[in-house]
C-alpha cells in the first residue's frame, strides 16, 4: 500500500523533530486503522467492538502522525509577471486529485491545482491583471471579496459579467483602491454554494505602503476555514493530522489571518495564549479586543494577533467540537501553535 | 424539452429591459420555468441531464428576471389613528397566500395580509396602543423585541397574559421609553418557532426626537431575513429573483436595518462597498467598525451605513453561500444595491 | 383522554401557586403529562388530533409548573482544601442518571456528579491543585479553556499528557497567572465532541485582586449554554420548566457570565431590559455595548451587566426559537429573571 511507503520516508523525513518526536514511530498498520477514517463514514458498529485502549491507541495515532505529509500546498505566493507597470496573475481554473488527509483524495475545483489557491499579495495603489482560464467542465467565475472595483471586474455572472465558459479565459483589471487594505478572498461567483467549498477559493492580500499604521507583528499566517461537502472541516485544504503546525520563536508576535469560506460558523480557539483581534474584513477595528475563541462567519475575515509567550505546542482549533474530534481522535479543523525557545 | 422552448420565449420577451425595466412585465408563464424552481426541491437526476450552456441558461433566466414582480409587498409604513395624543395602530392576525417567488405562494401566517408586517414607526415619549385581532384559526400574542415596556405589555402567554385565542383581540399600550430608540421588531411569542418563520413578525422602529445624534445618512432600508420552513430563505418575505433591489445616487449615504427572524445565522455581505456598523439592537455603538460581511443572530438588528460611492448593480445576499445560490442560479436571500448617477 | 383528566388534576394540584411559589410540589405524575414531553420526540400525529384549546393548555402548563423541582443542581461552589498555601480541588468524573427535566433522567458523564461540574473559583495568583479521578469506564482528561497555564497542564492527550484511563487519576497544578482573570470553564478534550456535550464541563472563574477596576455589579449568575446529543438544549444542566430563574430587586445590577459549552450559537435575549455586553473570555471589552440579544459561540464567554430597573417575570431564552419553544409550549433554553421590589 503505497501509503506505508508514504509512512516511512515520511518518518525518515520528520527524523527528531519534537512532537514532531516520536511521531515517526507510528507504524503504517497503525494509521491504516480506523482510527484515520474518522469523519462522517466511521461505522457505529465498528466502533463498539473496540476497546477503550483500542479508541486511546487510535487517538494517539493521529496525534503522533501529526504533521501528516500529503501531496499539495495551497495558499503558496503567486509571483506576478510584470506587463509595464501592471502586476500580472495567472490563474486557471482546473479539477485535480486533492490528498486532504493521508491516503485521501478527493477530486477538488482549483485554482492552479491547489487548495486554496495561491496566495495573491499585492500593495494598495497597485494595477493588477488576472487572468483567468477555466479548464473545468463548467463555467464559473471569479467575485474578488473586500476589494472595491470597478462594477465590470466583480465577477457576477449576468449581472457584470458572462459566465467564463469551459475553455475561456476573462480578464479582471484594476487598480487596487488607496485605503483597500488588508486580508481579502477570491472565490467563485457562479454555482458558488457548489464551487467554492470544493475549492475555488484563495486569499488576496493588500498591503499598505505605510506599514507603520499597522499594529506589529514578526510574522503572519493565513487560515482559510472550509466546511466542503468535499474534504470535510479543514485548514487549508487539510484535515488533522495533515494540516499545518504554526512554528514561532517564544515572543515572536504573530499575525493570523482567519477567513471563512465554508458554510457555517468555526470560532477558532487557541491553547494557552489569547488573541487580540485587531481587524475584520481587512479594516483595523477602533478598539482592538481580547479573546481566545474566535468567532468567524462565513464570507468574514478576522484578524487576530498573538504575543507567542508560552513555550510548548498547543492545540488549535474549532470549537464547534464536532468539526475537531470524533470517537477515535482528533481530525479536520485542528492544528497546533508550537512555540520554541 | 419545453425548457429550450421556455428559454427563447425568456429571451425573447425580456429583451434588452435591463435590470430593472420591465421586471413588472415577467408573466407567471415565465416563471414557471425550471429555472425559478430553485430551492430545495429541484430534482438531481433533472439536473445531471442539463449541459453546461442549459445550466448557464437557467442562472441567466433568475438574474433576467429581476426584480421579478409579486403580489404582496410587506414591511409598508401603517399610519396611526390618533386618540387624543395616543397612536393607535392595528394589527389583524390572518392566513394569507403569500407569493413569495413568481408563480410561487405558501399559506403564510400575516399580519395584516402581508410578510413581513407593515412598518410601525414612532418618536420616543410616543404614547402607542396597539389592538391585535387574532382572526387566525389558533392562539397567539405578540412580543415587541427590543421595546422596554411594562411588564403586562410584554406578550408572552401565561406569563405576562393569556393566550389571544381566535376570534379575540389583545390591547397593547404604553408609553415608549426616552432613549429605547432604534431598530427593534415584534412578532409571535406563542409558539413562535413555528408562528414568526410563517410570517408572523415585522420592523418597530422608534426615532429619536433628536436626530442630531444619529449618524448621518440619505435614506434607510429595512431588511428582515428570515429562513422558514414555508418560503425559504427570504429577505422581507421575498426570495430572488422577488426580492427588491435598492436604489441610490452615488454619494448616497444608506442606513441598512438588518433584522433576523429566522433561526440561522445570515452575515449579509454587500459587493463592491463596506458597511459601516453603528448600531446593535437599536443602541448606538460607542466605536462603530467597517466591514464587509456583518453577522446577523437570530433576533439581532445591527444598523450599518454605507457610503455609495461605487456606480453599478452590487450584488448584496447572505454569505452562507447554500442560501443565496443552486445549481440552476441564485435564489433565496439575494438582492443588489444599484447606484446610478 | 387521560391528558384532558391530568390537565384537571394540573389545575387542582398547581392551585393559584404563581410562578414562584411551590414549584417544589410538582410530582413526576405532573409531568408525564405530554404538555412536558415537548422535546424532539413528540409525535406530530398526537398533535394533530389536539384542539387549540388544548394546545394552549399544554403551553399553560410547562409555566405554571416552572420552576419545576428536579433531582441534582449543578454549578456549585467547591471549596478547596488548603495544602500549604495552595488550594488543591477534587473532581471525580462518574456516570449518574441526571434528571434534566421533571421525571426525564438521561445519562450523564459528570464531575462530582452533577451538570454542569461544581464551580470552582479562585483568585489570579493563586497555587491551585486540581486532582481528577477518572471513575468512567473510559479515557478523558480535562482541559482549563482560557487559562493561561504551562504546556504540561493543559489536557490535550497525546500533545501534553497521556489520556486518564479508567480507575486512574491525573493531577493538575498551576499558579494563577496575574491577569489571567474573569470567566472561563473546564471540559474534557479526549473525545470532547461526546464527552463534554455529555457533562463533562464546569466554569472556571478567576477573581483578579483588586475589583475597583471592574464594572459595578450586585450580583451575579452563571448561565453554561449546551445543547448535547441528551438532555437536549439545556441552561445549567436543566431544560425549561427545570431550569432556574434568576431572582433581583429592582434597582440591582445583575452580572451574568454566559458560557457555550455546546455546538451550536446561542444568541441569548433579555425580555424588557437591555444588557451592557462588558467582557469576553475573561478580558473586559475596552469599549462595551448595549444590546438585547447576546451572541454566544461555542467556546465564548460573554459577561454582560443588566441594570434591573423593570418589575416583572421577564422571559429570558435562546432566539433560536426552536431552542426555546415547540407547538406543546416552552422547553429547553428558557428561564426567567424576576425582578421584585
Amino acid at each position: 500500500m503505497s501509503m506505508v511507503d508514504g509512512k516511512v520516508n515520511r518518518r525518515r523525513m520528520l527524523g527528531s523533530m519534537g512532537l514532531l518526536g516520536a511521531g515517526a514511530a507510528v507504524t503504517a498498520a497503525t494509521v491504516s486503522l480506523p482510527g484515520l477514517e474518522r469523519e462522517a463514514g466511521a461505522a457505529p458498529a465498528a466502533l463498539q467492538e473496540l476497546t477503550n485502549d483500542e479508541m486511546d491507541a487510535l487517538h494517539e495515532a493521529g496525534v503522533k502522525a501529526f504533521p501528516a505529509a500529503t501531496a499539495g500546498k495551497g495558499g503558496q505566493p503567486l509571483e506576478p509577471q510584470m506587463d509595464g507597470d501592471t502586476k500580472v496573475f495567472v490563474l486557471t481554473c482546473q479539477v485535480v486529485q486533492w490528498e486532504y488527509m493521508p491516503g485521501k483524495t478527493v477530486e477538488a475545483w482549483t485554482y492552479n491545482g491547489a487548495v486554496p489557491g495561491p496566495e495573491i499579495r499585492v500593495t494598495e495603489g497597485d494595477k493588477v491583471r488576472i487572468i483567468v482560464k477555466n479548464d473545468l467542465p463548467f463555467s464559473t467565475s471569479v467575485h474578488w471579496h473586500g476589494l472595491i472595483l470597478p462594477n465590470a471586474m466583480d465577477g457576477v455572472p449576468y449581472i457584470t459579467q458572462p459566465p467564463i465558459k469551459p475553455g475561456e479565459s476573462f480578464i479582471y483589471e484594476w487598480q487596487v483602491r488607496e485605503g483597500n487594505t488588508g486580508s481579502h478572498m477570491y472565490h467563485s461567483h457562479h454555482n458558488s454554494a457548489e464551487q467554492t467549498p470544493k475549492g475555488l477559493l484563495g486569499p488576496f492580500i493588500v498591503e499598505p505602503k505605510d506599514k507603520t499604521k499597522l499594529p506589529a507583528y514578526d510574522l503572519e499566517y493565513t487560515m482559510i476555514l472550509n466546511d466542503g461537502p468535499i474534504g470535510g472541516y479543514s485548514i487549508n485544504g487539510k484535515g488533522f493530522p495533515a494540516t499545518e503546525p504554526i512554528v514561532v520563536k517564544k515572543g515572536q508576535k504573530l499575525l493570523v489571518r482567519y477567513m471563512n469560506e465554508g458554510l457555517m460558523i468555526h470560532p477558532m480557539h487557541l491553547h494557552g495564549m489569547p488573541q487580540q483581534v485587531v481587524a475584520r474584513d481587512g479594516f483595523l477595528l477602533p478598539s482592538p479586543y481580547m479573546a481566545d475563541t474566535i468567532e468567524v462567519d462565513p464570507g468574514q475575515r478576522t484578524d487576530v494577533i498573538i504575543d507567542c509567550t508560552e513555550l510548548g505546542v498547543w492545540a488549535y482549533h474549532c470549537h464547534v467540537l464536532s468539526h475537531a474530534e470524533g470517537p477515535t481522535g482528533m481530525f479536520g479543523m485542528v492544528t497546533a501553535l508550537i512555540v520554541q525557545e
